[in-house]
């Protein structure tokens, strides 16, 4: 995303919107499907930015239930407004940051875990902020299912090669991995703001899927 | 390698080279110890083409024998005269399709693979030709000692892709993938002819070291 400039209020604003932003989602631990109210798989996006992938999903596929999980206010009040102005039932928010993720989700909680174009973070001494760094990579796998995934997708080169470093030394089971995803574009694929963007100046987006260790 | 003339002769100027061509490879079957007249490690190169690769390694390194397997008789000749010209005692050459590979090796005869620059095979029907297809990881992984690795370079986007979900579909422990080799070159890389000619047009070089399933 771009900068985005801090507005007055936009706090106030976000916390009108309950639901689908989850106050206090460390109450809802082990709870989320009671949450939504079924017994329907759920699936998270870590960093959900605009909203734009999740809410497209989330319309497509009533019977899954989508979380959103975004640390930055002000990007996180734009995916809220898509997901009440498309009316979604399925699809809530988490205002939270991904390091305590564990507070939030109980194990083999969750289905499936998107990451999608993460920052890269690329000076060595900061690899492990990455979301796919191996501590990060060992807390989806407590709250995934044992069938559970991450989908992965970034246009960053050497985040893609740490990341799939990262997946490998945890021994985690990669499979569908694509180094130019637009080559050979899968009719499902759904675009999230910034691959339209980079798609549209030309980067080359990588992409896999991770099911958790053996 | 560049299209080869066949000239007259070759193959007798080929056969007279012996050692270091392994004449009758099958006949060392377990034995390449004994071959060479020692205990060292065995490295092998799948694919050595001039011979630059492997008659570079093994001036470097005489305390581990190296064989280089190569189909094509004209560039295996000039990869003959390489070690004859460096009078190298721990290099051998074979003759030979990898097709046949198990006739030429026992099982956990081998210490390390190379695989470097191999014929791409774009098209998806003929995929099962790509030296890294899951049928030949099988094979490598009968001739590989338990600790054994496979060092894999190419320059071809597509077929790193294929390469990397073969391996994972074979539950092959991969580490070191580097998809931008020359962005952070390792001192001890040994260039190819073919990775010499194509860094210098400006490819990305991919490489990764896959150690056998667990």
């Amino acid at each position: 995303m771009g900068r985005i400039r801090k507005k007055v209020g936009t706090k106030e604003e976000l916390l009108s919107y309950s639901p689908p932003i989850a106050l206090n989602p460390e109450t809802n631990k082990g709870k989320w499907r009671a949450y939504f109210g079924n017994s329907n798989p759920i699936h998270i996006e870590i960093g959900t930015g605009k909203g734009t992938f999740i809410t497209t999903l989330a319309s497509r596929n009533p019977e899954i239930n989508y979380l959103g999980f975004e640390k930055v206010e002000e990007v996180l009040l734009l995916a809220t407004k898509k997901a009440i102005n498309l009316n979604l039932k399925n699809m809530g928010f988490i205002w939270g940051d991904v390091s305590d993720i564990l507070e939030y989700f109980a194990p083999e909680e969750i289905d499936r875990l998107y990451i999608n174009f993460c920052d890269p973070w690329p000076k060595k001494r900061h690899e492990k902020r990455r979301l796919t760094y191996r501590d990060f990579l060992d807390f989806y796998q407590q709250i995934l299912k044992p069938e559970g995934e991450i989908h992965y997708k970034t246009d960053n080169e050497g985040l893609f090669q740490s990341s799939l470093n990262e997946f490998c030394h945890r021994k985690w089971n990669l499979k569908n991995i694509s180094l130019n995803l637009y080559k050979d574009l899968p009719e499902d694929n759904v675009a999230t703001e910034y691959e339209t963007k980079f798609v549209g100046k030309g980067s080359s987006i990588f992409r896999l899927e991770a099911n958790i260790p053996d």
